[in-house]
């Protein structure tokens, strides 16, 4: 419990730290790390302090300079090289030399007699000599015998502070009683991408150059320069895997079908398969491979959506049922939020006694398909899922591949959303859809970019979805698409559209809802 | 490093805590904690939420509810009953039995069936049944027959939300995946006058009612029903020690002195002893023990000054040479600021090497004094000691006797007085004593009572001291004496001043400074 007492110095408020250091801050590759600190001791002393930083898997600190910017008050900063993890703290300590320098000019000044400060001053860079290289000792050593002997005295101060010394000194400081600051501080670096970014999402089924006919992978790839040539440079799909037939909804969520009904891409799974099937009406996982690398001739990067959720007909449902909540009369339960109820959909049971045998399964699914070639997921609905599982995903997933992103497709309560982006996504959908006049705007920018949640959470403006036509684009006309599109193209440093309803200015909605009508869902 | 997943709450930012919980917050006995803090989770579920709080000697956590008073906010509150630490911290968990009942009533009123619902609620209800005492286990089973029976659905819901089902379901919660807030914090509870009381500091050796003489404890004990009449529950003598007579200072500060000078008695120990010793002229320890009593009986609690620092000729200088800094030529190194020098003291090292006897003897003196009955302390200058020390200092006293004050004469940077305040000390003096106008009397208040600062700094204000006649005292005449002390003794709830000088409205300065000329010191 006692550590050592005579450790003076106290380091407090740094920042930038998010919750105590629970969690790490964002930065992307090239970016600084600017980091400031209340930094000082009891009586009158000098203090030295330094940032230190360092790779996670580096053994040794860098350092880089604490600069008083206000009264004891240090900024260090530092600038990320590599995508991965970086972690940060600062160091201080008494400078008796320091302080000596700075004594020995205010007596000398006041000419008091210097004999023995001179001599206690030579004691200090004795001591530098014995913790300095070889070289440095001589001179070090020079300069001790200097300002012990009787010389003139203003000649012994002006070499007391020459910057020759001075550097010196500060090179081999007396760091036997230097305090760390309490923790250890992390920051997550993203490649680019993570901050800098344009999305483009659309449904593959609706890519058919032909009236009526189910799209395909091949025809999602004629669409490429021009998406491209719209200046996105992420192309994100909606689910593409086999769609459940128990339920199916018809369109516009009703729920009588026809067998031409092609249900709605989130209802995942069927006999075809799960999470690491295709859907067999767009192709197959070659083809889908075949478009990862044709985008990427466009300068475009595909992404994936991650929807954790089944239809009745997912595999899991028969091969996992523990994964899933059964009610009393033996039924799987599905989805609902009474009195909505969505029995397309069946949510696995994330307080399931088999909860790790699910989340690795979950995590073999990310695999999977960083195997193919993705590199970005789109999470849907994150917040139905627990804070501790995206956390451990994330995690597990960065530690191999730290240059995957996830946006976090959060439309909920603030905190949530928040926490969300401290647990570890990479971006995250934002209120900006809904954000039109100045004011609104203005505080909400502000929020965004001037609060504690600069550190940890990457905006991402959507000014539409496929769950979501505002009142604004309903009403506003053309004028509207494109006064949305400029706003989140120069608000943020990352947006995204649904199209190309939104380049058609397609307004057509459900009656007193912000949904659309006739969606593709 | 896994833990369960399925603990899906989350509880963060909390308050009041400081620093992530590295110190205690401050409360006096009666006082109300009162504890908010975001509580959610993922998905829609309700969640219920406790304050937990106990005495740090106690076994078993007491229990306070967590009342939502906003979104994902929750607020709780207790009493501090005890002088001493209490502990506090939040738990919460997912309450199926409450999200039952909610999205029952929902679909009871959208007209769903809820046949199958009302056997899960029995279910749940079955299940707090078994984790029931005796009594209320007839009464659980009981309602979960009912539910199961095909009843009435309209009495089946009605039952399903009666107050006496759900204040059961209420006391026995399935709190297997609870979450408690990831930090235990602590408060200090001092005593009501921690709080509350008003200080009167005189210089003992002016007390004699004869001109010239050097006043005793006996001379004081006559002024005790004077001070109580003027409303001072507090009497504060600066150090009683014997005074060094190697470079003792002359009046106003000159280094000429005379036989008759008496020197500063904050430059402690002679041959007749150091801190734990009486000046002879005062009286001896047997009458201070007796004026402790006599105050007593006035209502006045004694409050000692510490003084950590010592004249040249104090006895630690010979016994314990290591305690001090020892410069080249063999001289003890007297305390400067430079240019200033104090010659007449010689500073403690607290780098020395032997630093535990050093904080060991000085805790025996803390202790010497409690043995003698004094549990107030006012501490000289403490920001030119360690902060480490202090916080060691006070939890060891504190350990044995909670009931003692500490007082931080910190006049100096913001942070360092503010720091003083964390690592442990009861009271601070402030800045009070140069903030005149309204606009600054409003911006301190605001900061002392509305940000952070509230939670650990109780400020005690101070018109004036030995050691500062304000300048608006100085020309301010009779008016600004009671417009200071009114402000005050109405802006805080402690407050002091230096007497008889400041009911006399001495104003007499060294001319340019804040100091008093002639001063008792």
């Amino acid at each position: 419990m006692l550590v050592d007492g005579r450790r003076r110095v106290v380091i407090e408020n740094l920042k930038p730290e998010i919750d105590g250091g629970r969690f790490p801050i964002k930065r992307v590759m090239g970016e600084k790390v600017v980091v400031m600190a209340d930094i000082f001791a009891d009586g009158h002393d000098s203090i030295s302090a330094r940032l230190l930083y360092k790779g996670i898997k580096e053994d040794g600190w860098k350092e880089a300079p604490m600069k008083l910017i206000e009264n004891e008050r240090g900024r260090g900063e530092f600038i990320v090289e590599k995508v991965g993890m970086v972690r940060y703290t600062v160091e201080g300590w008494i400078d008796h030399f320091k302080t000596w320098q700075r004594d020995l000019k205010k007596k000398f000044d006041a000419n008091q007699n210097l004999k023995v400060d001179l001599l206690i001053g030579a004691g200090y860079v004795e001591e530098a000599a014995e913790r300095s290289s070889k070289e440095h000792r001589k001179k070090l050593i020079h300069f001790a015998e200097v300002l012990k002997k009787e010389v003139d005295v203003k000649e012994a101060v002006s070499i007391a502070l020459n910057e020759e010394l001075t550097d010196l000194m500060h090179r081999y400081p007396d760091k036997k009683f230097a305090v760390a600051y309490e923790k250890e501080l992390s920051a997550v670096v993203d490649r680019e991408k993570a901050l800098f970014c344009t999305w483009y999402e659309v449904f593959p089924r609706s890519c058919s150059p032909e009236q009526g006919k189910h799209g395909t992978f091949k025809d999602c790839e004629r669409l490429l320069p021009e998406i491209a040539k719209m200046g996105f440079n992420i192309l994100y799909f909606p689910p593409i895997h086999p769609i459940g037939r128990t339920n199916r909804k018809g369109k516009n969520n009703v729920l009588e079908v026809t067998p031409d009904d092609i249900g709605s891409p989130w209802a995942i799974g069927s006999k075809e398969g799960g999470h690491e099937a295709i859907h067999p009406s767009l192709g197959t996982i070659e083809e889908f491979e075949r478009l990862i690398l044709k985008a990427k001739e466009s300068g475009i990067e595909m992404a994936m959506d991650l929807a954790f959720q089944c239809s009745p007909d997912h595999p899991y449902v028969k091969e996992h049922p523990e994964w899933f909540r059964w009610q009393p009369n033996g039924t799987v339960q599905f989805a609902e939020n009474p009195p909505k109820k969505y029995e397309d959909i069946v949510p696995l049971n994330f307080e399931t006694e088999k909860w790790q045998e699910l989340w690795n399964e979950l995590e073999t699914v990310v695999l999977f398909w960083i195997q193919k070639g993705i590199r970005i997921f789109r999470v849907d609905n994150p917040h139905s899922k627990p804070f501790s599982f995206w956390e451990w995903l994330i995690k597990e997933i960065k530690k191999d591949y730290p240059e995957v992103l996830f946006l976090s497709e959060a439309f909920t309560r603030p905190k949530v959303m928040y926490r969300l982006a401290k647990v570890g996504f990479t971006q995250s959908y934002t209120y900006f859809t809904w954000r039109n006049t100045k004011r609104e705007l203005i505080e909400y920018l502000t929020e965004l970019t001037q609060s504690k949640v600069r550190d940890y959470l990457r905006p991402n403006f959507w000014p539409n979805t496929p769950d979501i036509l505002s009142e604004h684009l309903q009403y506003g006309g053309r004028p509207a698409f494109m006064i949305r599109l400029v706003l989140a193209a120069t608000l943020s440093s990352n947006y995204g559209i649904y199209g190309p309803a939104f380049e058609l200015c397609v307004k057509e909605v459900i009656p007193g809802k912000e949904e659309y009508l006739n969606s593709e869902k």
